[in-house]
């Protein structure tokens, strides 16, 4: 579209390096900026949405990542032949590759994304921690250094007050990881930690540090361009998880208070200020009961969940990567955003609750998603389209947004009543779960949320009020008495509204 | 959902008394409020969405309105039937009918509209003004009593100023009527005009007004609840209309200053107190080349283009429309309302805006809708329906919200290249003519805009530029030198970039 000038002279053209939703959302944005697309695809991928988006599209291998979105030589090659002069590595495959980053560099193309040597500092904890350091970020207290001495261990975790989780230094997979509660089962717990680190990793060393009991995790999304200017675009809460990875996510936050939301923020920009840090980043936290927070890490790209922020803040953070990757300086000041309403994202994952969470590959037989106000659907797949087993099985991300909390959960439960999946299992009904659940409903929540309250048998009570509403259904349908059809008491994600009942 | 609690303890279930969009979104939100909703429908719509989504459907009667829709006493009836405490008449239909709000009131159901009092005072031309009157609401200067004498006209013209419009008091139909530029064509002209008046109607007698050369329809947005609380949640710029309907509209309007804003906002809110106005309304005004704004009428009802103002408030409309009518205090008063953003709305209809925009009735044999941040789509089809004869003609509203205008039209464009109908010709490309037209992207238009600038050819260069380029694609594709697929030009609405191109 020639009348949507693209003012950022510097890119014209940009080559996608991604797949599936992200690599659909990334377009969309390029688009309305009035920049071409370039989109890359493996045998698996060739009938896939992005690759109809793009204005091109380039072959670039087998099914497997490792032969296709994970090779960096053929991406660049894929960019140079295309002409593109900028490289979007969404999120995952080689977005927090260093090592792709200087390749990118160094073939005279531009990364939409942070530096390589931001990328390599926080691509490891140490380093990461190193520099966070430099600016006083609070970290989850305990020793600096790994010690095996049992009386001086002692001293540090009464300093670090318990509980305490005392892990192998050389550990991994939770060998030599002990939860202590007290100060007098200290001494017995460390000396079963170190022999069992010992035998493990020939390494009797651990490090103490302070068990958080209930752990929230807020992040913060943070902007940096290349002239120095560094904001932040306050949190986003991602605490319900399941297999440690999130699938609900919110902004801003039910319980930060405006004074932890700026010193949270504050430090986050500290952090990202620490690596000279341009583009968009996220600086994960763990959030104790106290509301104190502590640094985890810093994520060097695109977040799954940055459509939460995009609606509480009014920004396309897509479109300002583009821009600072374009060397703009930003357009707004730390005081210009503000929170706007909220924000409550699910993941559609093709993965079955009852079966604890585990892929359930197919073809989206039916696939019908949720419209109207307040409502966004981030996905790359339509009706008949099969699930790859190759990759991430997100289908989709369904996000709402209120005026207020309340609001974006009440039109989350509607959204997922609307949206019709079969074909697979999904997290659909397990996102209804979510959203009427006391807990998450009162923000009184941590990330053992699923452990906790969730079981195969959550979802059932609601198949069978299903089952005894349709017998109803049946038996007033079969007796034909009135015009009225009642209500099918559809309150399933994978409801099928639009199949249409019988009428008189 | 019995979890989605229902706190307005009057009204537990709605009968909504209209088809298409309108009923699925006033529905949406119902559901979200956990309130249970009962449709209606004509023969024509047995198999519509408006119907399946319902909780419950009750059957009114044949297709044409004056025999289903527009029957009062069906409503009511299939109203008792359900059991449904409230009626939401939605637009159209039996939405502005004074003699229906009555009867609902006397069967002792609530509507949820403004009492049968204002929708009559406001449902005519001559109680509108004189209620206004009472505050001083600005109206187009010129006569208020109709006169027939020359001279004393001419003394009346020059003090409304030139031009003016000459116009029957019996009239109808533009006949008598003549617009008069300067003083010294008036003697000639209002003779002419009365000689017209006189042999059209037997009655010779006139009004004059100025004729405002260059208008903007602007409509403020109101919102009254029962206990005498009036808000205004700002503008809505309609300009672009065809065949004296509009197809564009936006919020907020491009050229109203902060302090015409709130001065048109305090006029609409007290044209809604003159007839103590409940639930949401709209003010209607004219807005001439000098800023000057004069009142035209009011809708005492919901309007298509409703969503904009929702999009820029955050405030759910149809919500506040239920809580009024369930005797609630509004819970924000005027000083709480910001506008955020802006938002514009195409109405796709069914029509071919290259036959003057007559109605194209038909099957959608494609129908895929738009998606990603800031995109709405209001509809009520699905692929493969037929948008039935006896309706207004329009498919879906599409609304674009974005941080700011130009990020809402850019956002649009790329939207409507995203939506994909084929079957019947639609407005989607009209759309994007629009956009890109230079004087809406200035805001520099007015109601005239479609008549000035569009035409049967101004969709045939974008035709002819699509047929190169395919000639071209074609072309490098035969020769297969490449594992480049070339861009397909697609630049308008009914693209079918979801259909795989070849490729390598």
């Amino acid at each position: 579209m020639s009348e949507n000038q693209n003012h950022h002279s510097k890119i014209s053209k940009i080559l996608v390096a991604n797949r599936g939703e992200i690599a659909l959302r990334i377009m969309r944005s390029a688009k309305e900026m009035g920049i071409k697309t370039v989109a890359v695809f493996s045998e698996a991928d060739r009938n896939a949405l992005h690759v109809r988006y793009a204005d091109e599209a380039i072959f670039i291998g087998p099914a497997p990542s490792n032969q296709s979105y994970l090779v960096g030589e053929k991406i660049i090659d894929a960019c140079k032949q295309s002409g593109a002069e900028a490289i979007h590595p969404g999120y995952g495959f080689l977005s927090e590759n260093a090592a792709f980053a200087q390749m990118v560099a160094d073939a005279g193309l531009i990364l939409i994304g942070p530096s390589p040597q931001a990328m390599e500092i926080m691509g490891n904890k140490l380093s990461a921690k190193a520099a966070a350091l430099k600016y006083n970020i609070p970290m989850v207290p305990g020793t600096e250094e790994a010690i095996q001495d049992v009386a001086e261990a002692k001293l540090r975790a009464i300093e670090v007050g318990f509980p305490i989780l005392i892990k192998a230094a050389a550990g991994g997979g939770g060998k030599g990881m002990r939860i202590v509660e007290k100060a007098d089962d200290f001494e017995e717990q460390m000396q079963l930690a170190v022999s069992e680190a010992t035998s493990a990793f020939g390494d009797g060393s651990v490090f103490i540090e302070r068990y958080v009991t209930s752990p929230r995790h807020i992040e913060i999304q943070v902007l940096g361009d290349t002239h120095g200017n560094i904001v932040h675009l306050f949190e986003r809460e991602c605490s319900v998880q399941r297999r440690h990875q999130k699938v609900v996510e919110e902004a801003p936050s039910s319980v930060l208070t405006e004074e932890i939301r700026q010193r949270m923020g504050k430090c986050a920009v500290d952090v990202a200020r620490s690596v000279n840090y341009t583009g968009a980043g996220t600086v994960e936290f763990i959030l104790d009961e106290n509301l104190d927070f502590f640094f985890l890490e810093m994520n060097t790209r695109l977040q799954v969940e940055h459509p939460v922020t995009e609606l509480i803040t009014g920004i396309d953070l897509v479109k300002e990567q583009i821009k600072i990757a374009s060397g703009e300086a930003l357009s707004f000041i730390q005081e210009d955003l503000k929170i706007n309403g909220h924000a409550v994202e699910l993941r559609v994952y093709a993965e079955d609750p009852n079966n604890n969470f585990l892929p359930d590959i197919g073809t989206l037989q039916t696939y019908k998603t949720p419209k109207g106000n307040g409502v966004r659907v981030d996905d790359g797949f339509e009706q008949g389209m099969d699930i790859p087993i190759y990759y991430d099985p997100m289908i989709a991300k369904l996000i709402t947004f209120g005026k207020d909390r309340t609001e974006a959960i009440e039109r989350m439960i509607r959204a997922i009543a609307e949206y019709e999946i079969t074909g697979i299992e999904t997290t659909l009904a397990f996102g209804t779960f979510v959203m009427q659940h006391e807990a998450f409903k009162t923000g009184q929540f941590d990330t053992h949320f699923v452990g906790k309250y969730f079981n195969a048998n959550s979802l059932k009570v609601e198949d069978e009020t299903e089952a005894l509403i349709a017998a109803v259904i049946a038996s007033a349908l079969f007796e034909k008495k009135s015009d009225v059809v009642q209500s099918d008491g559809k309150s399933k994600g994978s409801s099928d509204w639009r199949k249409n009942r019988q009428k008189y």
